[in-house]
């Protein structure tokens, strides 16, 4: 396949890592098209040898385009994504405009490649911190059915793009300096805090990017029945989402036959043996592929409960890999076209 | 009544705060005695007015003593608790040493002060994370038993220590000017990471910070059957501990109920408005005495389950202030002697 690949925010934390990976993984393009917001066009990025200059993306930007990776925001996705499929581009997104949308596939390649198929020309990339949990608990599950999951997570600022990151280290050393700290990205200081708050809240008291936890567990596990009670926090960390991860399986899994499962697994590495102090945190996961699991011990919740500690790279497998991995697929089985 | 007070570990980041907490509430005593280890005798502290000059405990430092704080860690607790007991003094340890010994009361002044009238000379403090999660859910218990508590932890470095507080700031001005992060009092670096590892781990697979949550909840409620599942996690945060908490009861509490419960309590304040972006952080509750509570919802995993989100100063309410509430308890019903 000769494929004509255009990148949506390609001047962003996540198109960034885009890049690299296409890089890394060596995946065959034909053409590379950069694509930005006005403010960004006329930048220039280096890929492959080759100076591209970054374009303002528009309803045009995506003639002759058969894959799009979109990256800018949910809004930039519900005007632009519609007017790439309209021409013919499949757009893998990785925004929550259409997550939830019946036809529009919701895909871990590791756990529900199949439903890449059934595309009608939108697909969908989910949320950073469901797919380090679904990537963790996947093995689990086909072992035995999980009923039950409680998550609370550690999420690092790079999921809110590069700005954030700037504030983290602004506010950090106006911290030290004994300075005031003015937050602007967040509605609090993030520097030596922690917020309890991601994304908008909803009517039921859970944060948004709680309710994707929620719902895209579902969606991807196809299990309507599977209950997952989150809390989201925003950490002071750079990059890599952590959680703190307790789930009720139907049959019992013991932590012995759980790292067995999970070192089986693809996409999975366990960490985990506390005699030596080893399990992951972020600092060690940064850069990685991996969803990195550790602390792996039978729970007191149930009678069959299991914790868990699962840190992944969020610009990686939470983000950037997990769509090139889509586009990857595409290609290997030549289902770019509906 | 008169009182002779006397302080182990007065130089200390918990020490400091009680003396700081005992101005604050202007506790009547008699005399103070200022103790530390052999390296601080000599230091001079200003108390009331007055230069106190902090000497070596040792096992006759306790003579004419009626009441010790200790916060000195559990093995000079070992050491000396039993010496100061047998010299006639109530000793109020802040260390894990006689938590769970039968005859020692572990007492949370809001929850079980009746436990202190039986004490034989030694009285425990709780653990940080336990107490400031148990003032949250004192009154929600009264209303509905709990059967099933979920936590995660946010914890500040300061329940650690002065040192650890430095290697928080040092450890994050490197990594703002790229240089190597060099850990000394965590195993791993603490700056722009988290840790899920407090204290020693244990056979089990959960740390003994963990199992103080499971086993002081049933002391302090007096439940043997309460089931509490947690995950401590260390976060580059310089004071107050946060917990992701989730409940399920056996009668409903709905949010509205927990509301009301929870502002009607001694030592909790309701910090809950998600409308208006209202809901505790670290930096928010520092220096304050309430456990704060906010984010409060019915939770999915259960028919009655309600999640929220508890933030407390872990040198205060998790720490000195409780030990002084104990304190003041005893001179208040003069129950010192034994």
């Amino acid at each position: 396949m000769n494929i004509n690949l255009a990148m949506v925010g390609s001047t962003g934390a996540v198109g960034q890592e885009v890049l690299k990976i296409l890089n890394e993984r060596n995946v065959k393009i034909n053409s590379l098209k950069l694509l930005a917001s006005k403010r960004s066009a006329g930048k220039t990025i280096e890929f492959r040898g080759e100076k591209l200059v970054v374009e303002e993306a528009t309803p045009d930007s995506f003639e002759n385009i058969d894959v799009a990776i979109f990256s800018a925001g949910g809004s930039i996705s519900k005007i632009l994504g519609p007017e790439a499929v309209k021409r013919g581009t499949v757009v893998i997104d990785n925004s929550n405009a259409f997550r939830m949308e019946t036809d529009v596939p919701l895909v871990i390649p590791e756990i529900n490649p199949h439903a890449i198929h059934k595309h009608k020309g939108l697909i969908s990339n989910p949320n950073c911190s469901t797919i380090q949990m679904l990537v963790a608990l996947k093995p689990l599950y086909d072992y035995s059915k999980i009923k039950k999951i409680w998550v609370s997570t550690y999420q690092s600022v790079s999921g809110t793009g590069t700005k954030a990151i700037k504030e983290l280290k602004e506010l950090s050393q106006n911290a030290l300096d004994g300075k005031e700290l003015n937050p602007k990205v967040y509605p609090k200081a993030i520097a030596f805090n922690v917020l309890p708050h991601l994304d908008v809240f909803q009517p039921n008291g859970y944060t948004l990017e709680e309710m994707k936890m929620v719902n895209e567990t579902k969606k991807i596990f196809e299990d309507e029945e599977i209950i997952v009670e989150p809390t989201a926090v925003r950490v002071p960390v750079i990059n890599c989402h952590s959680e703190a991860v307790t789930i009720e399986t139907e049959k019992e899994i013991t932590p012995q036959k759980a790292r067995a499962l999970l070192d089986a697994a693809n996409g999975v590495c366990v960490m985990d043996n506390i005699e030596e102090l080893i399990y992951p945190t972020p600092l060690d996961v940064a850069g990685k592929d991996d969803v990195y699991v550790g602390r792996i011990r039978k729970g007191f919740i149930a009678q069959n409960a299991l914790s868990m500690w699962v840190v992944g790279d969020n610009l990686r497998k939470g983000a950037a890999l997990n769509a090139v991995q889509i586009l990857e697929y595409m290609i290997d089985k030549e289902c770019i076209k509906w």
